[in-house]
């Protein structure tokens, strides 16, 4: 018989335990499936595709390989954490980032410990946002959701009032590091408001 | 106004048209969701961590780079083409994989042409299943739901009379390419034929 190494072990462990993030359910909805709501999971690997694709409008170096992976797993401790809502309330906020920091340490640390090590130090640099990677990973994690409110309606931003502000304030990564990518975001806001979708201030 | 280039406007045509990617449902179901049906979607996340995790029981030289961005990209046919269960009879996949170079096609070809090659050339490799880092891709793609159906009491082995040389057949890069993997898939067959979950055959 087969003896599975503790390191296998390990691994298979934390595999398993990762299907509890297709059930960490965000306030986006994913119109072609009866405008359920996205889970954590799929929008991870949505992401990693839209910093394959629009990696050429980073104007600072950037190593996508890095950047996909932070994206694969930037949302993991949401299985213990749950998922916040981008314009969330300062009051639904606090004591997240223990919780994450929480999560972070349980859920990397089911992995062997050089395993752990490397997600962990990739999550923080993703939550800290200070570099060229963490802020290109960033920047594809808030893009998406302008994308998919466009295609609904404004999406989340009519049905939470959200407000231009806040939508500028949420993509500020990307005016230095892909001034493309931030006209076509000025533009969607601009568009949102004239709509109604988003609150003028 | 921003005048977006005819090049971001293909890139985000792409991008939004993968949204149909999540409401392509597989056999295997998600345990800690109710148990409801896995979409391809949060699949292909989830095989893209797997490699990243287990890329070290790969005994020739893999790209991982290479080899998540196969996983990535290799299910997104399914939009047009649907999904196939892995087991299914020969007449259930009459026609699949014409219709999956046709899917290709448009899929990819709703992107730049440079980026449109490379996903096509990428996927390709991915279906041949020649070239190492392909082998590594499709063992990965083949050995989650062996880790799924194990924590689900055989899932979709038990539900569909799946055999045990049928399973052997599936993972059966595994063997040259990862033996440690492989006698993790060959305990796991031994235990699912006795628990009555594999057929013995």
């Amino acid at each position: 018989m087969f003896e599975s190494t503790a390191k296998l072990e390990q691994q298979l462990t934390f595999l398993k335990e990762l299907d509890k993030l297709k059930a960490v359910y965000r306030r986006t909805r994913v119109k072609p499936d009866n405008n359920r709501q996205e889970n954590s999971a799929e929008h991870s690997w949505h992401i990693a595709i839209q910093a394959m694709t629009m990696v050429e409008y980073a104007e600072e170096p950037v190593d996508v390989f890095r950047v996909i992976k932070m994206l694969l797993i930037h949302d993991i401790v949401e299985i213990d954490a749950g998922d916040t809502f981008a314009f969330a309330d300062t009051s639904e906020l606090s004591g997240q980032g223990a919780k994450e920091v929480l999560a972070a340490e349980r859920l990397f640390g089911l992995l062997p410990d050089d395993q752990a090590e490397e997600m962990k130090v990739l999550w923080l640099e993703f939550e800290e946002v200070e570099t060229p990677d963490a802020r290109f990973a960033k920047a594809m994690d808030c893009l998406l959701p302008v994308i998919q409110n466009m295609e609904s309606d404004g999406g989340t931003w009519a049905t939470y009032q959200v407000t231009r502000s806040q939508v500028l304030r949420r993509n500020q990564h990307l005016e230095r590091l892909a001034p493309a990518l931030w006209a076509y975001v000025l533009e969607q806001i601009d568009i949102s408001v004239r709509n109604g979708w988003l609150q003028d201030c």
